[in-house]
Formats: C-alpha cells, structure tokens, sequence
C-alpha cells in the first residue's frame, strides 16, 4: 500500500499533503490540471487568508508571501441604507491574499520538492476502487471530475436550496488601497455586498472587487453580464455600482486608470451553500474522507472557505498522524475533530446572507459602529468562526455579548 | 443572579468549584455533607489520580500530596489462567492515591478559603428551580438526593443494564509494597479483578485491595461477606482468595499482621455503567449541566472514574470561562468538548469487564507480557483513555498498533 491518495490540488489537498511529506509519510496527489493550467486561465477565486491559515503556511515551510508585507491589518466596514454606518476593526494578526494562479502551483512545487508524488489525472467516481487497493487512504479534496455527487449534502446542516448570492469577483487597477491597508466591507442592503481585498496578483498589488449579488437586487445584472462581448460598458456598469452603493469605495477609484487588469482576471458564478457527509463509505469497505468544498461548501461573503478548507485538513492531517488506521472510527474522530468550527463557519456565513439581516445582526453591527472594541472583536473572530458563531447563535447571545464588551 | 451553582463535593464538583473561584467566578457549592462527614465514616471509594488528573490540582494549587512522594509510577500485571502473565508497565508520569475522607475535605477547605460559599444543604429535583433561579447556571456534579434519576442513561451508549461486577474495596496492613512501588492489576479469568492501590490513608501508607467479583464467580461471596458480623472470618476469606487468585500479591502478604486498617475502611456494592443525558432543562429554559458520575458512571475496574469526572469538570469550567453564556449551544459545546475522552473511557472499560474477554484484548495482554515498550503504551494510556480506545476499538486496530509498536 502507497501511503496517503488525495484527489484535488487545491488549498485543502496541498495543505494536507504538504503537512504529510513534513512528516515523511509517502503522499500522492492526483489533479486534473498541470502546474501550468493551475497557474494560468481564469482567476479561480479571490480568496484571503487569515492568520490562523498563515501560521499553517508557516508551520508548513511555505509562507512565501509574509502576511507582514504582502497582507492587511484591517477591515473597514460601510453599511448603507438606513443605518449607514462607517467603522474599521482590527484583525489582531495580519491577514493575506494572494492570486491563486500563483499560490496554488507554488505550493505545487514545494510538495513535489518535499518528496510528494504528482499525478496529472483526472479521477471520477469510477476510479475511487483502484485508487482505495493503491493507497492506504483516500481523501477527496474536490468535488471535480464527479466526485462531488458521491457526498450527501446533510438536510439539517444545508438550510439553502439554492444560491442566496450571484457573484461576480475581478482584479483592478485604479483603486487606490484603504487607509490604514485592508479589506472593505461594503453592505448595499437589500441588494448585497462588495468585498475589496487587497490581493497579489501577476500585476503586482492590485485591487479585488468581489460583488455578492442578491437575487433581484441592482448587482444581479453584473453578476451575468457577459464582459467580453462589452468590456467597455462592463466597467462603466462597475463604476456605476460602486458609486451609487459603495462610496467608501467609490471615493479611492481613479475613472481614468480604473478597469480590470486582464479579461481573465474575472470569475462570475454562484454556489449553494451545504454541509455534506464527512466521509463515504466504497463496497470494499474503505473510507474516502472529504475536506475541504466538496465537504463544506460556504458562500464567500465573509472569506471562510479556504480558510475552513486548510483548517478541515489540517485536522485531518494530524489525526492521520496520530492514529494511522483509517476504519470508521478514524472517520469519526475527523469528524468530531472539525466539526465545531465547519459547523460554524457555515451557520455564520449562512447567517451573514438572511435578507432582511436578522436584527440582532443589525444591533451588532450598530455596536461595532460606535465602540472600537466590539469592531475589533468581530473582526478578530474571522480567524475563529467558532467565537463570532458563540455572538451570533442567538439574539439573546449578541446582547448578552454586547453588555460584557461594551 | 449569582454566579454558579455546584450540587456535590465529590472531585468533579470541588475541580470545577476550585476553578471557576481561580478565576473570580462567584461560585456556591451545596453539600449534603459538612467537611467533618466527608472526612470520616466509611471508606467512600479507593480512587487513584492518574498524572493527568494530578497536573490540573497542581495548576489549581491543590496538590498537597505530591504524586513524586505519594505516588507511583507503575502498573504491576498478573494473569491467571491459562494466559499465565507477568509484566510491568510505566505510566510516563506518576500517579497517586489519597484517602477521599483526606482529600475531599480539604480541598472544600481550599475551594471556601478562595472565596467560595460552601452551603451544607441537600438538594433534590424540587429544589432545581429554586437554584436555577438563583444562580446563572447550576450543575449537578452528584446523583445523591434523587438528582441523578433525572438524567436519562443514553440507552445506545450503555450496554450493560445490570452490574458486570460486585465490589469489595478495603485498606490493610500487612502487605509489602511492590517493587517497584505501583498499583498491580490481577486478573483471574472468570471470577474477576483484584486492583491493589498504594494508598495514603488516616493509618499513613496503606494498601487498597479492591476486588472486582464476576457475579457467580470466586469473589461474589466476599462481596456480600459481612464483615463486621464475622472480622475473623472475613479475613480468613481474603487471605485464602489471595493465595489461591493473586499470588503477586499474596507472595507480599506477612498473615501474622495482615488485616483491615479499621471496620469502615471497607467499601462494598456494585454499579450498572451507563452514560446520561448531559444536561436536562428545567420548565423555566433553564439548564442543569451534568458531570462525574451523573453523567458518566464506569466500573472501577480501571480506576478511571474520578479522573474522567475531574477531566469533564475540566472542561465545563473552560466552556464557563471562555463563553458565559448558558444556553442550548453552551450545553452543546460543553457536550462536544469532554465527548471523546468520556465515550472512550466508558468504551474501554465496558470493554475490560466483558466475559470472556474478547480475543484481541488477549492478544494485547500476551503481547505486553513479551514487549515491554507495549506494556509501557497500555499503561501511559490510562491518563489518556481515548488513545487506549484507539488501540482497542475494533481487532484490526489493536494488530494494527502491535505491528506498529513491537
């Protein structure tokens, strides 16, 4: 048998195996896509991590970007409509982004340079019996190719049916960065967010626009709009949005030298948010375990998923490490392991995308707004989904919450 | 409101109650008992407090018996039958015994001298709503007074519906301590247990011979002896049981002053483990959290009782400090957090008690006695019973670990 199988070179997939060659333990990775398709085509995402994530890459020898110099201190909030509101709040610790077409291959690399194996392959449903005889155990880190059709989305943890945002993220220059540098947080209620992250790109420092439409709501029409066939009123139409929803923005953009940085820096799309099974079970007898979207998929209006995807295999990794005997009470013992903050980072996204926002929401954010301490608390807790999750899992809870901090 | 409220002075409620005034929690604890019923009366139990259980009274500033000048450092095996086995194993770090009628009082003395108010009070399921409505949160660390009626066994998670053993618990005189010093665990297949304990007792450093009879078996008789109606006799009985059951211990018996240290320095009876409800909630909302005994209640057989009840006391009192906030999702966490090392001392000890013991816990003892290393990762588990549970979960994992391991 030939240690560890992952399927999917994404950030749970190289987190793990680079986590397992830090160890020795023989690891393959099977992607679909070579070091050069990861590293070019469309912008895949517009993905921050925050620090917990950092302290990984770090443990891991692979923090090529220090959040340091590459990354941000900050969130600046602005809420319009009738609470307008203007507020910034400290992360404690710096939080990173960095253009996956560059991180992901880079981390590629470091796995093949750290005695990982690379298989470029494309592995569906039909292939998961040959690779459970190969390996010791299996991990799907992507639902590509198929695979994610075998995990059960669990109805219980799965409120949504369908999209609650259509999205629409792309790299731009003509921005000018935040005072202090940081994301922004921009609430255009009733209509939806935009979320300016400061990202490294192959431009260099450049501005990520991500749009979070509401269904019906004056982003919608972005969200679909088709760029190439008019790229000129695509970022008229973007120009346009940021000045009637998102002033805090709007004030930093220079008309004369904004637009996007290429076509392809541009991802349109919209997921349904789920919590699926933790793991399956193949008629061999052998577990796959998922990690990672395809078993934990969250809307990315507050920045969780890649976040939660390298903290799920993480977790993972170390139980791997600690009890090497992959039957069903390794899958539970994963299970238990992340649960409290997949379920969190879930229940909070989730909670983040009610419209109308429950009032108890709408009091935290009015908090925020006048006390520093509280903004700072917040923001700190992207870090932790588990601690915003212990404000927000009950009005009574952010009250109370509030009464202790303020 | 005031603070918390903890029913029992046992060593969940003193560990918890020691924690919460460590750190300013106001913090009241209801004992059917005073201090001086506590410290005297017969032997309530004969509790070893593995390294573990040690580490966290030293971090509350109550390890007033040393575990380096009380304490021991290993297990001692024997096995009768057809097995015939002799082995020692390290336990990594030392453990300890005291007397409860020693310990329990003083460390209620510690925990009012810290600023908790102690209230000799029997508290009973009508008094609940009269505490919740007094305290933020009240917890049941005892099921004396009815309270432990009120939290349903969790029928999944509690096998056993009768006691797999009857107890007979005594300290004596007349035993040399082995060498080195330590607890041994003597197995006679079929008729049960003997736990002999180093213990430090009102007589100084005495020996706890604690029996563990399969009913039907050898030992059954001297279970239901009634020893003060018949001292001579009694004693006659322990002696021959010895001879005949437990030579590595008898071989260290002088009969000329062996004895019982007093007339209630013997405990008898028997328990059904089971697993409970981890908290119940009043018709006001309010909950009360479970924990020791009431919660958990696992044969002595491996002596991890008091440690699992000072582990989950442990852990609530973190969950109180981190997140004061008693509700549903509290109760969850509080839940989730002890989960894994309560299910697995239940699981492992449930599994210690099964007649005939099952093969691969056979193959296990028969490796220890051939394989120091193996009996030294045995022992050391037992401050950490959820890693013994990785190893005995199922057949295949314990020839996993004996691969691994010899």
């Amino acid at each position: 048998m030939d240690g560890i199988g992952i399927i999917g070179a994404g950030v749970a997939g190289l987190h793990l195996g680079l986590l397992l060659r830090r160890n020795d333990i023989p690891t393959t990775l099977y992607s679909d896509r070579t070091p050069e398709q990861l590293g070019s085509g469309r912008l895949p995402a517009a993905v921050a991590h925050h620090n917990t994530t950092v302290t990984r890459e770090r443990a891991l020898g692979v923090e090529h970007w220090s959040a340091q110099d590459y990354g941000y201190a900050v969130h600046h909030h602005y809420v319009g409509g009738p609470l307008q509101a203007r507020f910034t709040g400290g992360l404690g610790a710096p939080s990173r982004a960095v253009d996956y077409r560059l991180y992901l291959p880079r981390l590629l690399q470091d796995f093949t340079a750290a005695g990982g194996e690379l298989r470029i392959r494309s592995i569906g449903p039909g292939e998961l019996d040959e690779l459970a005889a190969r390996h010791d155990l299996v991990v799907a880190a992507t639902g590509r190719g198929g695979l994610g059709g075998l995990f059960e989305p669990i109805a219980e943890k799965s409120p949504y049916t369908s999209p609650q945002r259509k999205l629409c993220a792309g790299l731009y220059t003509g921005v000018a960065p935040a005072e202090p540098k940081g994301v922004t947080l921009s609430i255009a209620p009733g209509d939806g967010e935009l979320i300016e992250i400061p990202m490294y790109s192959f431009a260099g420092h450049v501005t990520a626009l991500f749009f979070e439409a509401v269904p019906g709501g004056a982003f919608e029409a972005l969200a679909q709009a088709d760029h190439d066939a008019d790229p000129r009123g695509f970022r008229t139409q973007v120009l346009h949005l940021l000045r009637e929803h998102h002033p805090s923005v709007y004030e930093r953009v220079d008309p004369a030298t904004f637009g996007l940085t290429d076509p392809l820096d541009l991802v349109q799309g919209a997921i349904t948010p789920r919590i699926s099974a933790d793991h399956i079970t193949l008629e061999s007898g052998r577990p796959i375990v998922a990690v990672g979207d395809v078993h934990a998929l969250v809307d990315p209006v507050v920045g969780q998923g890649a976040n939660c995807a390298s903290y799920s295999a993480w977790q993972l990794g170390r139980t791997i490490l600690d009890d090497p005997h992959f039957d069903e009470h390794f899958c539970d013992k994963v299970a238990q392991r992340r649960r409290r903050r997949v379920q969190a980072t879930t229940d909070w996204t989730n909670l983040m995308l009610a419209v109308p926002p429950p009032p108890h929401l709408l009091e935290l954010i009015t908090a925020m707004s006048r006390d520093p301490a509280v903004a700072d608390v917040f923001t700190s807790n992207f870090n932790y989904p588990e601690r915003q999750w212990d404000i927000l899992a009950t009005p009574q809870r952010t009250r109370a919450f509030l009464a202790r901090t303020s």
